[in-house]
């Protein structure tokens, strides 16, 4: 007979932000009047630049054409897309990676999803806490995390590494036995932290000491601001030999509704001796069929000239959002911090409340949807989540009513 | 320390495909001058239908305006595109199901490897032998297969249900304990035959009777030209209660380089008292983002009048080939099967050669590429590969090559 995979059943409820859409939904059918605005889920509104338009409508040309039509893509991604993004992302930074080191995906979610497959299931994980729900969830499901203690929020064989106010949302290396996996993600989702270059390296020699893999979530490079803080984990040094860097499209250039991402593996990154770029790479060629053709080509316009301007002010745009929210916050008295190199502001819930008492509270109020830092973990409890990536209307108006109306 | 999932390392070789690829590339760096017709992988190469381009730029213009501007899709798919598959797909084939119970994806690869996952890791699957290699080598991945018999050329712990010239390419109900997941893929990939619907209905029955879940694959369904061959199925009775279903806007429309697929699980199959419809969405929410939306608008096209009449020619455009294929093979005393209900034409190798020894052969002599049937299992043996796929001008000039030179 056949049976479900019991893993599955130790998640707790729903996809964080399946709940958030569901409360949303629930709210605006009993108060349909309402004008809510979306500060939550870490979805862009700005339509995609004109450079990439073009290129779509370019590519969308060739596939209705007999002689430029293009069927399957080659299983790791188009190398005019693997190029440039070797070129613009990793060799101008003097990060020593090659088009082949780079597998192009439909996004990063995924990727920080499915990258677990390739490692036991015997390997134990090490999370920042709080910390993007996917990284865990998909540990979940593959049997990696135990049972989850329901009053602790936390599963028995994870290894959560607490980012607070007092390490400045940046993890400490962990005592005792180290972890074989470990994921961090700078600039953070959800707190907006970083991690300066040193601090960096200390993760990369602890993690090539130990024989550790640092699964490094770097969707949110584009946000940096100051000096000193590594756009890609290979910045330092070593890190070829214990590093996984995760890279996506969808905030550096509006992709969510797009779809791209890509992942880099070292040619010769090792766990205890297997080469895991075969492995990847099988993965690839076995589990799926590539970003779409016109896809890839959107991606590559990302990396033109224009592209990169028209890229370069859309980001501007949102974080002036995030510095909007982040000086409204600060000055009505509420403790904040991220929104300078990322596109998230993590503010401390007034009054003790929780994370999810702050979100009805805010979204009853002032018709504004946040997301409860207790979603990322126990140690965002008390603490809320609000993105840069409205319209400057509605960012403008929804820290008008947090002031006025909270 | 990280270790690698050593399941990995019981893959024999690359993936069939990317095998073939570097066997042809290698060819060609060798015989720079050779025109190489490749009949082997089953890609398209008639450009996408003019509805379908026509929505495709559409939607590329929405993407260009903040007003019209999509950024997340939800986590199942556009409501617009699931209505259409229930309606035509579906309930104008008597189907009792449901938009809700239709899961929008980047494809039918994907689905068929990812869908295993959401089973015990204990359960044991059954595979048609031929097959499509996916299936079997995602649940090696997963650890569910067991050791690879290199003599056998089969894993020790997968039932394999060989499809041979005997029982019209067509399994036999299995003898003994009762397989837990049971593959079926009908029309057939690779040999082109066919269930007709009383047969299916006994593996329903089978499946009910047992408790297994059928993972039925119909992603070649467009092509069936024969009454009295399910295209779904839930055209048989009872298969709600046993069955999910994967299909591809890959063969049907062109789709390959586009990616879209479904897959439909019923909202009150079980396996052992556990719902499966929760458990995919709850996948599809934590380790998928959903396939773009331009690539759902396309998906769209193909259900409006003009574009079912182009897709219909386009498909009758590539059953003309395999008409081509198989009396061109037929009459030049090849045997053959396949290619009247589905794509692929699936011929005995002359002279008793191996499969690798035909595909080898027919490179070099006639400069034609295949795919050699042990590549899809042990009962493959002996076997060879072609598709309809190609321009009609390479089909015609394969088969006289075929004729003339081997």
């Amino acid at each position: 007979m056949a049976k479900a995979n019991d893993n599955y059943l130790r998640l707790p409820g729903n996809y964080l932000f399946s709940t958030i859409g569901q409360k949303v939904r629930e709210y605006q059918e009993a108060h349909p009047e309402a004008d809510v605005i979306r500060l939550g889920i870490g979805d862009v509104t700005q339509p995609l630049a004109p450079e990439i338009i073009g290129a779509l409508h370019k590519a969308v040309d060739e596939m209705g054409a007999a002689e430029t039509f293009k069927g399957y893509a080659p299983d790791l991604g188009y190398a005019f897309l693997r190029e440039k993004i070797a070129a613009f992302d990793y060799q101008s930074r003097g990060c020593d990676i090659s088009p082949e080191e780079i597998f192009i995906s439909d996004g990063a979610k995924c990727d920080c999803s499915n990258i677990q497959e390739i490692f036991s299931v015997d390997n134990t994980i090490a999370v920042c806490d709080p910390v993007y729900p996917v990284y865990v969830d998909s540990n979940v499901m593959a049997g990696r995390t135990g049972l989850y203690d329901t009053a602790a929020g936390a599963y028995k064989d994870v290894v959560y590494m607490p980012c607070t106010a007092q390490n400045g949302f940046a993890p400490e290396l962990p005592q005792g036995k180290a972890p074989d996996l470990i994921y961090l993600c700078f600039p953070n989702n959800p707190t907006g932290a970083v991690m300066k270059k040193d601090r960096l390296q200390e993760w990369v020699d602890y993690a090539n000491k130990n024989g550790a893999i640092i699964l490094y979530d770097a969707a949110y490079e584009a946000y940096i601001s100051e000096e000193d803080i590594p756009h890609s984990i290979y910045e330092c040094e070593g890190a070829r030999g214990c590093a996984i860097e995760f890279r996506s499209f969808s905030k550096t250039a509006g992709f969510t509704g797009l779809r791209l991402g890509f992942t880099v593996i070292p040619a010769d990154l090792e766990a205890d001796g297997v080469r895991l770029w075969p492995l990847w790479a099988r993965r690839h060629g076995t589990k799926y069929n590539g970003a779409p053709y016109i896809v890839q080509r959107a991606g590559e316009a990302v990396y033109t000239e224009e592209g990169r301007a028209q890229i370069k002010n859309q980001i501007a745009y949102y974080m002036d959002n995030a510095r909007i929210i982040y000086e409204g916050l600060q000055s009505a008295g509420y403790e904040v911090s991220g929104g300078v190199n990322a596109p998230y502001i993590w503010l401390r819930t007034p009054d003790n409340m929780t994370s999810w008492e702050f979100f009805d509270s805010l979204l009853s109020k002032a018709n504004v949807v946040g997301t409860p830092g207790s979603g990322f973990g126990p140690a965002g409890e008390h603490y809320f989540r609000l993105t840069a990536f409205g319209t400057k209307e509605n960012t403008i108006r929804a820290i008008e009513r947090i002031r006025e109306r909270m």
